[in-house]
């Protein structure tokens, strides 16, 4: 797998318009020398634990034979987008109106030509990720209209605290991803937006970045630039952006997502399409009904990027929640969604597509136990599930209407743990440690032992956040909660931020474009 | 399963000195007809998702060959005990000093008597819980000194206390056992204070209960005391405490843990045999090599217990943490001790023996988000391990010094999700939801279907303390964080307390054997 990504690498570098530069691993140690930042990025995770499964082959059969009956007898609906309608007439469905019936078998047979894993790359080739397989790779916080800040104030977010955020990913050790909407810039104008989005990961960030998906020419913009970034042709034929295609569920898209997917797909960039589930709302109130639409709504969309263009990447995406059933709300970390979850996965396996889900989710207003234990019990699922690309993996308050500062530092520390976790159990003489116990025996302890010694850099995660020390070390040092320190490492951090080297030539040609964007755009807020 | 419950119970029943009564079913039903108690306790968790397991079938012989090499060639200290050590060397190990040892597959040899399953009875037979198989039973925090009270101060624990934290295991709908010393009652004589505890599990609970093990004479009081309720015959032949026995890790069984697993063992008790291990230090700090010495500890204290008597009921316990390489403080929920006990889960069911470990472990002094995440990372990993016995799984906060009562009830509400998880999927027509599907059709809501109205009662697991609510109206509500929630919950339910019912002449009894038994021994507080 490490071999694909160089040998892509090796064939992007001869184009030659990627950005040069030291990489983000001379910059870290910078940082971290100068005592405040964080450790160097860790590579993507490559999961070398099993994943854990809840469905057997009978379960698996049943919601696979459903899900065709909804696609056949049901459909599915390809709104405002009459190109999209002679496509799948064309392939052979039989379109009604907008509503589009599959025969059998026919989306399946159609996502053969779709990769079972690629590269998602970087413009620092040393941050190009593998989707796909036993890679996992964790990406920020996505969409959130409001910030809560280092002052803890709850606020519309600016492009400010968009570059914030796209900074701290990039220092984050454990993400993988710069992301996309870290949160929404409502101080530009809406139309605008994309263009410093978009910019704004090239240039703070050189991790791998999600491209716009709110209209089919931001889409286009976002092509666009990443073509001044890594060349024409190495955008055509590599996948340079993840794009998130949420399907508006129950069983319809509509045409901005079509749009966008389109777009993408003819470019060769990836499309991750998401059944967006709020079970009891989107779908039924059960694991197996709600995977039988998922998987329905996902086998039309996904395969749909075939039509487009054979070849292209696309990930079986899920995002799964319930809601309340007394008051309506959404409700995040409950068990049944880490069901749907847990069984998408192993939907997406059999299909052969990637899979995307979440991701720290919760629904609390604060960085509290409710926050933590909701985020934790979807990202303990996401891990054990085998999940490829995990969006929403930190930063995520309030259902998705926040993006927090203490919390992204709080989730990126879990993250750490989850990419230890992944490394899985060393069973070399050394992991298995015989003359470590011998040496120790019984009634002394491991604290001297040579053993211990030779390994105690690396034997346990270590994490920058929790409080370990004793209660009376704890008073002395001022009470502090876990927010706290979250807060003052966040600072830190945005202290600390060093900008990866981006070739001068390139970033003008950026600038250049997006000012000529915006200038042939009136402001638009709405 | 539940057949083998009522088989023992009838026996029990026949016996005669059970007390009677409503059970907690009436009693909860009143409390939450009046508004304020928790909903009817449930049975133990019956697992129907599948278990996960990390290592495969060549690591988990190598750990088995290296336990035994460790068992032979290291061997097992069994201190200050003559009877323990010509035990074992009547068994045929090979006994220098206080150094036991063992022939390759003596102790694995001995253990085929010990049951791979049995019922821990309850005094109110629908409380009985079955140890072992595909069940899981959670039990409360063990041991702390102090408790976080709910006006927030951290002080020493009281008998008031234990009797409060008996009382909220009891209303917990998921907690199936009024667990053992839930705190320290410091203001009672630290040779009496076993009675104390022992009689409040039985007075304001009817849920089973565990047995004290700090002295030989503790346990037998611990046996006279289950006596005066299920009878002297039942005791010797059935299981009415659980004794949680821990190595002195490494390799060591000490004078007072080999006295009580004596005694209980030869009333036919169970002993919960647990290394207690903080990697770094009381063990090699990797994986493999823990497992390799934990798996050596429990081969040979759990074998020690059919050298007493054969078949009597004995758990594979583990206590695994990892200690911070910088303060050599214990750290919690971090991923080489999950890595540990899924090992450990594995190990045990290959040996026959019902598994134990915890539980909502946390190094945090509040209960805060580090809490929840270091308590989620154990309880997650506990529930897909496998784990029969579950101790710990709630009120436990820093590193188990503090008993709190807002985390007893932020973690009971997790283990509601745990049990509603274990449900698995269901996968009938209902279930499947197709006539749903049907109904709804592209871009309309489930909400009002009546699929979702036939089962929205049942179908998402409620929480009694998240909040998802709107912000604004989080706001008007005064922007409560969990523990607060939990603190006032917490308080309605001890208000709405209610005591199930006991036979006013084995009350008495109680209190006469105590009482005589005090009354024999001086006041002593170390």
């Amino acid at each position: 797998m490490d071999e694909k990504i160089e040998q892509a690498e090796t064939s992007n570098e001869g184009g030659g318009r990627r950005a040069r530069g030291e990489g983000r691993g001379a910059a870290a140690r910078r940082a971290s020398r100068s005592g405040g930042g964080p450790g160097p990025s860790l590579p993507y995770v490559q999961r070398k634990i099993p994943v854990y499964e809840v469905l057997d082959e009978d379960g698996l059969q049943l919601i696979e034979r459903n899900a065709e009956t909804v696609l056949e007898e049901i459909g599915i609906e390809f709104r405002d987008d009459a190109e999209a309608l002679a496509l799948w007439r064309e392939a052979g469905a039989d379109v009604k109106g907008e509503r589009v019936h599959f025969p059998r078998g026919l989306c399946r047979e159609l996502l053969k030509t779709a990769p079972k894993e690629f590269t998602w790359h970087a413009r620092n080739p040393e941050r190009s990720v593998r989707i796909g397989g036993n890679a996992t790779v964790f990406a920020p916080v996505y969409g959130p209209p409001f910030v809560r800040d280092l002052d803890g104030q709850r606020r519309y977010a600016t492009i400010e605290d968009f570059r914030n955020f796209v900074k701290l990913a990039y220092m984050a050790p454990s993400m993988h991803s710069s992301g996309g909407t870290v949160c929404e810039p409502v101080d530009v104008p809406v139309n605008k937006r994309h263009l410093d989005m978009v910019y704004s990961h090239i240039k703070y960030s050189d991790k791998p970045f999600m491209g716009s998906v709110t209209a089919p020419e931001r889409a286009e913009d976002t092509v666009a630039m990443a073509k001044l970034v890594f060349g024409d042709d190495f955008v055509e034929n590599n996948c340079v952006t993840l794009n998130l295609i949420n399907a508006n569920s129950p069983m319809v898209f509509d045409e901005t997502m079509l749009g966008a997917l389109k777009v993408y797909a003819r470019h060769n960039q990836a499309s991750v399409v998401s059944p967006f589930i709020l079970s009891g709302a989107m779908s039924p109130v059960t694991v197996v009904g709600t995977l039988t639409q998922i998987l329905a709504e996902v086998l039309a969309g996904a395969s749909f990027t075939q039509l487009i263009r054979k070849g292209s990447p696309v990930l079986f995406g899920t995002f799964a929640a319930s809601i309340s059933m007394q008051s309506g709300a959404p409700t995040f970390g409950t068990p049944e969604p880490s069901l749907v979850s847990y069984g998408a996965a192993q939907l997406a396996r059999r299909l052969g597509l990637p899979f995307r889900t979440g991701g720290s989710l919760c629904g609390s207003k604060v960085p509290d136990a409710q926050a933590a234990h909701e985020s934790a019990a979807t990202l303990n699922m996401t891990l054990l599930a085998g999940t490829n690309f995990v969006l929403h993996a930190a930063g995520w308050l309030e259902g998705g209407l926040v993006s927090s500062y203490e919390k992204f530092m709080i989730d990126q520390d879990q993250l750490g743990m989850m990419q230890k976790m992944a490394m899985g159990i060393d069973f070399s003489a050394d992991g298995q440690a015989m003359d470590a116990i011998r040496e120790v025996g019984p009634g002394s302890h491991y604290l001297g032992c040579s053993h211990t010694q030779a390994n105690f850099q690396t034997a346990f995660y270590r994490s920058p956040l929790t409080d370990n020390n004793s209660f009376e070390q704890w008073e002395i040092e001022g009470e502090k909660r876990i927010e706290q320190r979250a807060n003052a490492l966040c600072r830190t951090w945005l202290e600390h931020y060093e900008a990866p080297p981006l070739d001068p030539a390139i970033d003008q040609a950026l600038l250049d474009y997006i000012q000529k964007r915006k200038d042939s755009m009136p402001d638009a807020f709405t």
